[in-house]
């Protein structure tokens, strides 16, 4: 086998033909350890540059994966890391990127680790796969489960967008939306994965979702010409995109293609920030909210699955949570979009607040290399996104009518 | 100046130092000239393999400006060749591919226009750009515009779907719904051009916009490992996607890069088949309809720009046309949705739609190489994807509710 799982927690090492979820012994989550002392000598640099497979199986010898053709036929990446010059300007920061997740596949970050799931399951023979999700993890298991046959079943809040919705009826998910929150969603999808043996891709449970994810993270430092940006800022909700990016620089580092691993900065709504929480609070855990509320639906989460490693993440890469409000959240998506043509959705544009917050509170420099991901478009939730514009009224067809 | 304008109807040439839309001659067309007799000696094979430019800048031997930076920082393709080997068996058609354009920065192809018009405006030094749009080209120009703080005015139909308004309006673009159809649309914005003294980006008008939408076919050319598919399927409304796509294999052969043009096959809706009916009653001309019902809204066009222009590609290249139902257009959606993962708007839907019907009638064989263009992502109006399925009622979270 090509790599090991060790436990984030207690350090635990397990052989993965033993093993499916988390630490048999403290629960901890399992992080997947590859042979970086054999990756150093073949894995280089220019081994990624002259790479000709597309979308994220290029990153074959850095996935669980027996090969790259087990992946979904639907291209992953690399999604654009924009030079964002207008942005630039009107914030003073010379080196700020956007990594634009909106154009993937099902239209989220998400796509990243239900691709590599899905061939995990196809790999493992399952026949039936199922997550529990607030939206975009289900539309993009039920998109990739589409493009290869895979049966799913999908747990979702009721209050889910809608868009989100229709994106897992059309792609012939089985839906079960749930009257409860999302929390209430990943326990319901734990005990049926125990009761009926289907094979759970759920984030912070499963411990391949990380690896997915972190492919974000290698296309980052190869579109930056094998540099890693100073700081990434990081919508927040469970804390496994955070996870994911961070699991990306940290294979980079363990190879020695890279030295040290970017500042990692969560945002978080305020209305759903226990992760944040616990870094303002210089809390050693997290601790769960009862009651979560915000209009970043995708990041709406009491009890964050990966909240104590997120915590480990930050404070070792030197980096440091930001919380924003609802308001400034929706005027995000209008500024993002208005300065850059990048249309996100409430929880992506999150991460653009707080970095807008830190650059206010002195906490990001002019010249330093800041990326932000942007995970999801707006098309996903166009209702909130109208909080922040209004459609004028229409005029008849004639040149009288229009203002110059 | 790296290229000439021919006119596609009297075949007149001009210099585009003295012109910017149609032939004044004629008002036909203007097709652009590359000098292809040098193209030859310069733009090899091995140019295009080794190019490091990302996005369709990649392409600017062949584009209508001085340099690939004056394009938009949002990157534009290559969007995925995607192999959709579920939807090969489910058709048996082992070599069929979709272009998924779902995945381009606003959602759908017409940013590949967009991105060079706004170029181009940018190099003439024109202040404000305006188009009439049926919304996804309007979505396209403001995001680009948005990108790069250019002033846009934006025509389209009330009608249109609120998603794509909304995304407009978001993009901060100044939008102007009136209220009558896309043809009126048309009509006022070129009123308005001449007025105001505006640079129009129409489809059918500005000689550019064909030279942007082209860049699908230099992608499609490069992913099949520099080989062109057999044939195309295009959903067409004013036969410009079609006529932009055709330019591309064109100017293709022209370098001798190729040595024939695929067949190019244009779909369109039944209550607004100019082009198709034209081609199915042998007319050398397109007659406009004064009343055009569909469901898929990007293709609603009575009086297409290109209309003539498209019937003469599709003759040329040994194409021919397909009608679709409404019916069968949302059902496209859901059949391609569910065998692939791609979720397209109506339109897009529509060339599939009509890949079906080919097939049914044995107009397209097993073995044949055949790419069907997804022209823009169906969460662009997700009430018409809602015909074709519904969510399932919310349960109480509790496994007994849950059936296996």
């Amino acid at each position: 086998m090509k790599y090991k799982l060790k436990c984030t927690a207690c350090n635990k090492e397990y052989s993965p033909e033993n093993i499916e979820y988390t630490c048999p012994g403290c629960q901890g989550i399992l992080r997947v350890d590859y042979d970086y002392e054999k990756l150093k000598s073949t894995l280089t640099k220019d081994v990624f540059a002259e790479n000709p497979i597309k979308g994220h199986g290029r990153y074959i010898d850095l996935l669980p994966l027996e090969k790259h053709t087990s992946l979904p036929p639907l291209d992953i990446g690399p999604t654009p890391l924009d030079d964002v010059k207008r942005l630039r300007q009107h914030l003073s920061l010379n080196n700020l990127f956007i990594k634009n997740d909106t154009t993937l596949p099902t239209g989220s970050f998400k796509d990243r680790a239900s691709s590599v799931l899905v061939a995990k399951a196809i790999e493992l023979g399952k026949k039936i796969i199922t997550t529990a999700s607030t939206g975009n993890a289900a539309t993009a298991l039920a998109g990739m489960c589409a493009s290869v046959g895979l049966k799913n079943k999908i747990f979702v809040p009721q209050t889910a967008p809608k868009a989100k919705l229709a994106q897992i009826a059309m792609f012939g998910g089985d839906l079960i939306p749930i009257k409860g929150t999302y929390d209430q969603a990943v326990s319901l999808c734990r005990e049926a994965t125990e009761k009926f043996g289907w094979y759970n891709r759920n984030t912070g449970y499963n411990p391949y979702t990380i690896e997915g994810k972190k492919t974000a993270a290698l296309e980052i430092w190869e579109q930056l010409g094998y540099q890693i940006p100073d700081k990434l800022f990081i919508p927040t909700g469970d804390g496994v995109i955070l996870s994911g990016t961070y699991k990306g620089f940290y294979d980079l580092k363990q190879i020695g293609l890279i030295d040290k691993i970017p500042a990692i900065i969560p945002v978080q709504a305020q209305g759903s920030a226990a992760i944040v929480r616990a870094l303002l609070e210089d809390s050693e855990q997290v601790s769960p909210l009862n009651d979560v509320q915000t209009v970043a639906d995708s990041i709406a989460v009491g009890a964050p699955a990966c909240g104590d490693f997120a915590l480990q993440i930050v404070r070792s890469t030197k980096g440091f949570g930001v919380m924003v409000s609802d308001d400034e959240i929706v005027a995000a998506i209008k500024e993002l979009a208005t300065f850059t043509g990048i249309f996100a959705e409430p929880a992506a544009a999150t991460a653009y607040a707080g970095l807008k917050k830190a650059k206010q509170e002195g906490l990001v420099a002019k010249e330093e290399s800041i990326v932000v991901l942007i995970t999801g478009t707006g098309l996903k939730d166009v209702p909130t996104a109208m909080k922040a514009v209004s459609i004028p009224d229409a005029i008849e067809p004639n040149l009288q009518y229009i203002s110059t």
